[in-house]
């Protein structure tokens, strides 16, 4: 693997990396970590890398893997820049034969995303995108159910994703990671949709397997001076008649990162918090509530194999963004060895999961500049 | 005290008489418990009144009562009809000089309400209203900690009611609070959030003492045959600039009476769960949260004050409910000694909440019907 | 009824007041509030009593009633006083043809707990004892299930009782209820043993219906110049062979009123918190946890004539206490009406429950002068 | 790194490996992973190891490892066999020069441990032990707050491990796991007290500081067969005065692996659950409860050094057990560049605890065996 972004000082940056070492099946050869040359050999010094490795940009980086020995070259690039940066590394890895894994949002608009979905495409390589809650065991649990009908037809989902962090003007104080997620010009059309938001639409249509026909969304930027939203309250319509309510928020004043999803079917209902991913609530038509939790043999498949601790040994965030790296490079293995990948291994987000994102996104601040009507998520 | 309805098989006439006997400040002294007049007097056995004061209708009992001397005759009355049946008794009760307590919400339409608050103001006479969330002591901590500006300027609220009890059509059985609640005839212009959103309505308005301005509501009725919605999703736009997300539903399969809310202001946050009644949690920027269990010395005034137990000894929805009626009472008291209430027994649901209620329910069907377009409420 | 103690200022007199009221089946006819009689009848102006039926002393209040006619006087006495107060009023009772409810521990010593039991026994009269935690709605449930072997043979039983209110010498600051119960004179023997760890007790064996046959009591005053314990860490062995251990303490501090029980089978196990009475948590080998809440309709026939609303409108310790009042009467009831009083009616601590509870302290003293030797209960 | 067992189908070895893996800076160059030579090969192919450094045996590997040039060989070994192959790997390493990790109990009994920690003094090399629970940030915040005086003088320490998964006779399956645990060949003297109950006894004297004096304990078996222990509930008292009670069950059904602690204060208490690791629950007197949350910014030094994630990002059972690994890798980085240690990395247990813990296996056995009489841990 090769990264671009995480160098020091970065945050999504050192999360990936960690995720790809915990299974101990993915190696970190070389990366263009900063776009200052000397900074970017500095950090790839902090991971045991050669300086030769270690490159200024992703331009030269993808240029030099791709000279060296197929068996010694990186078999993938990690994408862990901002959101304007997502898109050009993307675009050139894959016409230079490299898989892709890239951080959320896919690309910085939607035009973009389509662009890179032609081209994912068209290469046959593989694109994985990190909505990493979706990696969390329980997750899978819950899709599992929904899918199974133990639940019946859905009728009702309730997703929301509070924050706090930004309740001041963070930005202000020069802190990199308000910085860059407040300023149009590297987050893209949305400040707290686009940032959490996305994820809160990636894991209700993942776990329903239902899709948002159009939405209502009233966006409001609460910290003056602020130029993207930081607070939006969604309703949702959804293809076969089931409705929802998504809502996220930066200025949520003591919220961490409240990332929760109920869902109603006809015959019983299920909730889930990321705080305590390891439970899962199951509710029923007149029977006690269920409480689910990881590791137990009770669990399906999908569940299962999330998972690498026995019962209450917590796994938590890291682990569930090391499902997506595992079951990529599962997957890529698979394609190295000309093998029928395990469809276990093809439970990752892909490019469809991005170019859906940035349709959510676009659709989202459409309807909330055009005071909450309802609007359709062309994608 | 004469209650109007509330005979055997009732619901919530047994919740009224526990309220009303808690605190050893209210008698019972009289009924019109049913239309059958029969069946009204063996109700009024139960509760071990003379025949001659169970009466067959409320039109029989005001006359009655009113013809009995100053100190026999009852002070007020207890509504707790269904709501079709909520007017009529209080009207002809103030305009024959008796303080009314009604169960919510205050009349059929809003014109009704209207009308009655125009009676109320007319006749100088004291009317109730069983909004019982805001009794509990957590709620008004809640209240207090805006209104005294410890949250800073209210931004976001969020406030939800699911219910899962009416996930199948259990009208259909026969089922008598089903019955009447999904009959537009006696529940009104709107189902679920006649029955419980407009408890979410009271509820925000309480603790944040800011008025809705404008709503976009979303209703569904899930059940096939239904004649009423069973599900409301509504985007929230307060006086101020603070914007929230109401949703209210009885197809939520497994949920009880899940009614919870959050608020989150400038400098503060707060949640509370009426499942849990007992506790509120405090949310601040950048310090731990804070878990306010009732009955403990840091409470505010109002708090204590609606409090009965020491800590940790948990009171539940008959106390709060309890403490509309023992206020309600206190106000009353004074007024016939013809002094100036404790300003904390004024601390009660009246008719302004109950027109303000009705407003809600207006506006919640008519954006409904026209796609959720936004809606002023009209009050 | 007529009350013995409970006079203004006191904590546990309303709360038995309050838990006569709620059903409107009891009402309170006389008492004896205060050994000052001037005082006795100030505090039954407050409830409503003529002056000529509050008394200066329980032995003029049992006399005068005796000499009242049969439908007039008081049918038993509620005895609310200090502990040191409980058997004398309760035996004169008795002696004189009044049925007697009891404030916990039934009296100061066992020898006058049995001394007790033979005069109920003798007399044939009812005698009720209020460890109001068995009243609660899921306590039941949970005795109902371990009771109809859903469970399994009983192998491990935890209880446990922090509060923390005498973390400082609270009795030095003139607190009236810190008073009495760090006083050996009033209290009796135990001081944090007696005055919760024996409702501790009482619930464990409650619910699992099997008696503690021996204990090893570590008891610790932490509180300089307290003069009796105020905490308590025992190991208990039932008879049948299941284990556990018991803890309560008054120093542990934060901890209000934390009473919890957990009880594991062969089958299946069992958790109840009374912070949040309305929720059982309930185990099983290889399945989910169940979570089983108050009013549901998949509830045992005894937990559900412990309930008074419908689901997820939180009952609390008045209605548990309230569940003592309301069986206690209905068996007097049944006496007076010369029928079978309904099994469920039953279902409140009698005087073996009292002799138990003080047999169980004593036990505990014992062990803990003697460093925490193993030590019987003999009762 | 080498390790020593953990190959194919072992739980334990897992989970050092991924927690050598997170942090990237440790590498696992060669195992003895199995008796078997051939399956030692097979398992190392697993983790991408040439052959040639897949020993049959610890005494091959570190033979061999010995020969190789310094910059090449192993700098540490991992060993994460059944407890009886603790002692024999551990000594021949200091014996030969390299460090040691070991999974605890350090050995199969107090002798052994004893020599061990001799060992250890006179190579001056390092010795680490995965007492893996204390590696979470939270209880290091734990810890700093007794350390510094918030909870005042500590009073009382519950600690309680309760587990479900040998409420049946599951050694009789043939499953692994339960089979070595159960035998005291391989297990040593104790059964669940010495798998799980040290883990809590670590735990205490981890967050207190004090050391337990002497012990009350009572053990049994439940399971039919069995030769060990299955529950133990222990009485303790502290250095200095606390008291306490440490209860470890491992049939307690419906339990997964439920380590909770509380610790009270003259001024403060704590409660920590390892099943939700990422919330500590801090209580005062006459003032609302805190709730502290990893990586916030108001967490002492220790705690923030623990954590690798932002708020709400929960952090897990493998987070924490990395912690000891990456602690342990930075203290032999430091001894290889011959400079002194950040104090922050010399917070993992050592031999110390290793012995510490032995002795109080065997005084609780002891006592155990002895009627729970009060018995010493010497150490």
């Amino acid at each position: 693997m090769g990264m671009v972004g995480g160098g020091r000082g970065a945050f999504i940056g050192a999360v990936h990396r960690i995720a790809a070492n915990i299974d101990g099946q993915i190696e970190l050869v070389c990366g263009a970590f900063s776009s200052d040359p000397g900074r970017s050999k500095e950090s790839g010094a902090d991971f045991y890398l050669p300086p030769n490795r270690c490159y200024g940009t992703f331009e030269e980086m993808i240029a030099a893997e791709k000279a060296l020995p197929a068996g010694e070259r990186m078999d993938f690039i990690s994408i862990v820049t901002p959101n304007h940066v997502h898109f050009p590394p993307a675009k050139l890895a894959l016409e230079n034969g490299f898989h892709v894994l890239s951080d959320k949002p896919a690309t910085f608009d939607l035009a973009e995303a389509k662009e890179l979905a032609g081209l994912v495409k068209k290469t046959g390589l593989l694109y994985g995108l990190t909505h990493n809650y979706t990696g969390y065991p329980l997750v899978k649990e819950a899709r599992d159910m929904v899918h199974t009908g133990k639940l019946g037809k859905i009728r009702k989902v309730v997703v929301e994703y509070p924050q706090g962090w930004l309740a001041t003007r963070l930005e202000a104080s020069g802190q990199k990671q308000a910085g860059w997620r407040t300023d149009p010009k590297r987050s893209g059309a949305a400040g707290c949709i686009g940032d959490i938001g996305t994820h809160a639409e990636n894991l209700a249509e993942y776990i329903t397997g239902l899709k948002i026909k159009e939405l209502a969304a009233d966006l409001t930027t609460f910290v003056e001076g602020r130029l993207l939203d930081d607070d939006g309250n969604v309703l949702l319509r959804f293809e076969g008649g089931a409705k929802g309510v998504l809502h996220a928020s930066q200025i949520s004043v003591g919220e961490e990162n409240n990332l929760n999803i109920r869902v109603y079917g006809e015959k019983g209902g299920l909730e889930w918090h990321q705080k305590e991913p390891n439970t899962l609530l199951v509710k029923w038509l007149d029977q006690p509530m269920q409480v689910y939790r990881t590791a137990n043999g009770y669990l399906s498949k999908a569940a299962a194999a999330a998972g690498r601790t026995p019962p209450a040994h917590p796994e938590g965030y890291l682990e569930a963004f090391a499902n997506i790296y595992r079951n990529f490079a599962a997957h890529i293995r698979a394609t190295l060895e000309n093998r029928q990948p395990d469809p276990l291994h093809l439970d990752y987000p892909k490019i469809e999961d991005g170019v859906r994102g940035m349709a959510f996104i676009e659709a989202v601040v459409r309807s909330g500049h055009n005071n909450a009507a309802w609007t359709p998520i062309e994608s």
